[in-house]
């Protein structure tokens, strides 16, 4: 086996951070969120295992939660507060940091998809509204009618969260966070993190969070680490979060786990809360968060687990 | 006078970077660039000596460029490759790292107040496209029609930029950067940054560019720097210049000066043209470039000037 053939390929996923506590689903809607968890991480990991690229493997993976209606990306996206969905995706190649990412699309079916076209098919890294509709169409995406990405639990969950403004009381934390993300490392080393989301319910028209930004969401380096992040968004963005972690261990000289604790502590103590999954160039692996539970997963050689509470483990 | 009102105040500008060759623009127009850099300098200057902070001073700097004809942003935008006008900006106050942003907005007169609005009045960082001029509309921020923003020598580059492209040619960088910014640092010890473009002659419509995007374009932490870029936005974007530069001072414990070389390496290792203006935590500054010329200003104690050449210092 050649060199650059040589490392140990792995890919983490996660679905969404926040106060996810035991017994709030129903045994059903748990059962159907780790089936889908499972589901994004083998067909991920089957790109990874045939020798494809972390970059093939990220987009495969988040392609899976997006169409899945569990998580908050793409079909099952959270409602702004008119009740529509606007979308935010972003993927990049910690190989060369090409990069790609779409704001606040209303009918691209995959919008982790259209980030990589974007990355890939034009001079520019993110394209936003209409005119990144416009270039999906042109180039063939598959598209979807409004009704399509609708779920009764997301209207639902954008419903408590006015009622709960109208009584000024404070949305749950199950209401306000999730995302889908995924970071691979490949067999010949290469990086690559793509990240997706509705936003969150109630969020104003027009919002771009975090997971379009390079740097905040979505961050990939060979050289250091590849990063997704889930969570309170806005902080993820002042904070430009995951270019910081790789900041961490580039410039201040910290191994991945040193690097992640210090990341965390800066998202705590700006009040943020939520999590991320990172890979390192050496292939370690960091899934820390700030709330109960994080809906994640990893795939490596031998192993494939899923977890959803804060007490639950990924090893075999 | 009190320990917080002890730093020396400073205001720097740029106008965009790029390929700028004594002789090019008539003798006129290079005389109302210089005024009009030096109008954004008093401006701002008049915030900072009156004791007001580093963030009503680049806002303020910024919107004389913005109102402008002489720079791509607001009133004199670049055009997109459908002869349409967007524009982007942000603004960060380095106290606490509180930002805004706007991407894509079509009527708002001026891009970079919209920015602090969204920053100051939402719980959200970016607001992008149609979501941003309504909530601008509702603000009761200034709009404009699209005629407002146009300009002949803007449509004129289009056509220069278009026309090379048939011929396979490249347009000239001219044509292709030119973004406004502001960096300060008030007499708290305050450092706050704020960006403002059109995006570049013949950008596809729906383009983001870096100048919104926190961590890229711009960027303010008072424990490090104040950064505003100009160049060619995909790369700083790829390489989340500001933060970089930040992340250099704070965790690689380089100075200003240093720092700013490096981080200008970065960019050229990149492939990536322009330059940005700096002011750090101990009121150093930087406004380095890899570009022959950039319109650039700065406003100190007893001292304004402006320069657009490479080889013009802005020395008294």
């Amino acid at each position: 086996m050649s060199k650059a053939l040589s490392a140990a390929p792995v890919l983490l996923i996660h679905g969404g951070a926040g106060a996810i506590a035991r017994g709030e689903a129903s045994a059903e809607r748990e059962a159907a969120i780790r089936k889908d968890l499972r589901r994004s991480l083998e067909e991920g990991w089957a790109v990874l295992i045939e020798g494809g690229s972390a970059l093939d493997a990220v987009e495969r993976a988040v392609r899976v939660m997006e169409d899945s209606p569990c998580f908050n990306a793409g079909h099952g996206a959270a409602l702004t507060s008119e009740g529509t969905i606007e979308h935010d995706a972003a993927i990049m190649n910690g190989r060369d940091r090409a990069a790609g990412a779409v704001s606040g699309t209303t009918r691209i079916r995959n919008p982790v998809s259209a980030a990589r076209a974007v990355m890939e098919l034009t001079p520019h890294v993110h394209l936003t509204g209409a005119g990144a509709e416009q270039f999906a169409r042109q180039e063939g995406l598959p598209l979807a009618p409004p009704w399509y990405f609708f779920t009764p639990e997301r209207l639902a969950a954008l419903e408590r969260v006015q009622a709960a403004k109208k009584r000024r009381t404070t949305a749950t934390e199950r209401d306000r966070h999730g995302t889908v993300g995924a970071v691979a490392r490949d067999r010949a080393g290469g990086l690559a993190a793509a990240t997706s989301t509705g936003g969150y319910a109630n969020k104003m028209p027009g919002r771009v969070g975090d997971s379009p930004i390079i740097g905040a969401g979505t961050f990939a380096d060979n050289r250091t680490v590849a990063f997704s992040g889930t969570g309170h968004g806005e902080i993820f963005m002042r904070l430009v979060l995951g270019h910081r972690l790789s900041c961490r261990i580039e410039l201040e000289g910290l191994d991945l786990a040193e690097a992640s604790r210090r990341v965390l502590d800066d998202l705590g103590a700006f009040g943020g809360t939520g999590g991320f999954i990172a890979v390192d160039h050496r292939g370690e692996i960091a899934l820390p968060f700030n709330t109960p539970g994080m809906y994640r997963g990893i795939a490596r050689e031998g192993h494939i687990a899923v977890a959803i509470f804060g007490d639950e483990t990924l090893s075999t």
